[in-house]
């Protein structure tokens, strides 16, 4: 998909191609539509990220609360989104010992507990291991600060998704720009 | 369903039970969890209209682009949300003559060229000549009264499908509110 034919699309096909560019949040390419025309990838995304920065934080919290727990139950039953399938397999996670699978179950639920909304970490950013302790350590930190490290994650995941769905040319120019 | 039960819920039930409640928008169930306890339907419905003026004005457009075209192309394929048929079905917008359904295609069209989002209003309000007319109306409005107005619609769809959601005896008390 080219740049140019995402500027031409109406809204309905826009937001049936990009509505999952942030897990379970179509309102968010329904809201960027009318921001055409887009530029590139990079500027798509950032207009996306505009829109989320607009947001109160009880709608950040919504968008990270709008996302499955990593090897969780959602996983387990084989209803996560194409895209989440990607990237839990990408950071290995099909992949995890019966123990590495509890402590992140523990964890897991020690940092919904506390927050009250899930760890979320770009998983193609990170392997298994890194997410272990990625979430350990996150564990400690106070919810404002949470909220905004989730929404960066969750910003970085959005980037991937749009790079799978532009054009593969103008992706692989652009991989490894973070 | 009672009010109780409903603030007991963890986010992901209250996500599945919700999500709804504002077409193809939720994370707007997934934002207000955190407000809980809720103290009946109309507080939780308020809840959910005061999240939904926070957002900026591509947000309040993004919520419009979510709902589908009365009577459209979604409708005719079998393809709206369970809550949408019972809608449009209340405004027997199954029952339009061939003349009516050219009409209010081709209204449809002109309304979406002109704003960039579908006309929604509150289908259980409203039998099909009166949105009929409320659409040749509308058209006439500058944007920005659109948009709050399809949005004053949306609350009102959202207060009803809470109370389908709710127990039947509290919305029985509350129905008529209007």
């Amino acid at each position: 998909l080219s740049i140019n034919q995402v500027n031409e699309m109406e809204y309905e096909d826009f937001i049936s191609t990009f509505g999952n560019v942030v897990e379970h949040c179509s309102l968010f390419a329904a809201a960027i539509w009318s921001q055409r025309p887009f530029h590139g990838v990079k500027q798509l995304h950032k207009t996306f990220c505009d829109f989320i920065d607009t947001l109160p934080k009880l709608g950040k919290e919504g968008i990270l609360r709008s996302h499955p727990d990593l090897a969780g139950r959602i996983a387990e039953r084989g209803l996560l989104t194409t895209e989440s399938t990607k990237e839990q397999l990408a950071a290995e996670l099909n992949t995890l010992t019966p123990e590495e699978k509890a402590n992140l179950t523990r964890l897991n639920e020690a940092y919904k507990t506390k927050f009250g909304f899930p760890f979320v970490i770009c998983a193609r950013d990170n392997k298994k291991a890194a997410i272990l302790s990625g979430l350990e350590a996150r564990l400690e930190n106070e919810t404002e600060k949470e909220v905004i490290q989730g929404v960066e994650e969750v910003k970085k995941i959005a980037f991937y998704r749009l790079l799978d769905i532009l054009q593969h040319e103008e992706a692989e120019k652009l991989i490894g720009g973070w």
